[in-house]
């Protein structure tokens, strides 16, 4: 079955400091038209840095949407133009937990939610790990705190941590490092 | 360090079918103020359901967010001034795939993407299943597929499966089951 909806027209409902909203009329597979809301954004990256001493580096934030702080791994949006999520996850270390990595790997790409919302988010493990001072972004209120990976996975099972890249880095470092 | 940032203001600027963007004014912890572009989503849920041969319904979905058809595991928003997710979670099960599951687990709450977004996702792993109809919305058009759950951790952990629930709900259920 072709499952393709094709896209008839699209409005931009709103285009802001970080998401576009546009409305998009479609034509299913069966022939009738439906609405799409779509959010655009401009995509991420995720960083799970694991220290000599098997510590990970987690940041607490206010989150409006929620109105409370969440923990969760150091993380940031791409700049307008970014093509390297790579140069990104290393900026975004640097500037939230001050700390730079010697080796990378990649975690795959997660799509937190794909039915509305076109975010794209690249995970990394980073590890050999040198600190300097931290640079948050002038309007980023946040604290850094370093817990055990074995803790952090213990606080995933528990259901302690509810961010999707968080949850999903930790989960993926576990398999991997058994 | 008192993270809060305080509303001052919020206005909408869209109220959809699914979403609602508002733009939130806070006054942040040192006292200058900036400006949150919040998404309001009605919130979700998504089902591993294990069927006694170690087979999982995935369902293939096309995604007008990034134009292609995505793989997910059985997922669904909650109706409006649904309070109970495990029985939108019974719905979307008996909808999408037509089935029905005599013991479910909670796999604990995922938030998609905080920083914009609202949604709060439940996860629940579904067994002991039997199997009757689909019915599927009318604007829904989608495909089941059943494929092992050792094929699906490996899927995950090769980055072929993008969807930030079914990652999180396949590696969770990998360390719940071994």
């Amino acid at each position: 079955m072709d499952l393709t909806e094709r896209t008839l027209s699209s409005r931009e409902i709103y285009s802001g400091k970080i998401v576009r909203l546009r409305l998009d009329e479609v034509r299913l597979p069966n022939g009738e038209i439906a609405r799409r809301e779509i959010i655009e954004h401009p995509g991420g990256v995720g960083i799970l840095a694991l220290d000599a001493e098997g510590r990970v580096p987690l940041v607490r934030q206010y989150r409006c949407a929620f109105s409370r702080v969440l923990t969760e791994i150091p993380a940031g949006k791409l700049e307008p133009g970014e093509q390297d999520p790579l140069s990104a996850a290393r900026r975004e270390l640097r500037e939230e937990v001050g700390a730079e990595a010697a080796r990378w790997d990649d975690l795959g790409t997660l799509l937190p939610s794909p039915g509305c919302y076109g975010e794209v988010l690249h995970l990394y493990l980073a590890r050999n790990l040198t600190f300097g001072d931290r640079h948050p972004d002038p309007d980023e209120f946040l604290e850094v705190e370093y817990v055990s990976f074995h803790e952090l996975l213990s606080r995933c099972m528990r259901d302690e941590l509810h961010d999707a890249k968080t949850v999903a880095a930790v989960l993926k470092v576990h398999c991997l490092l058994g």
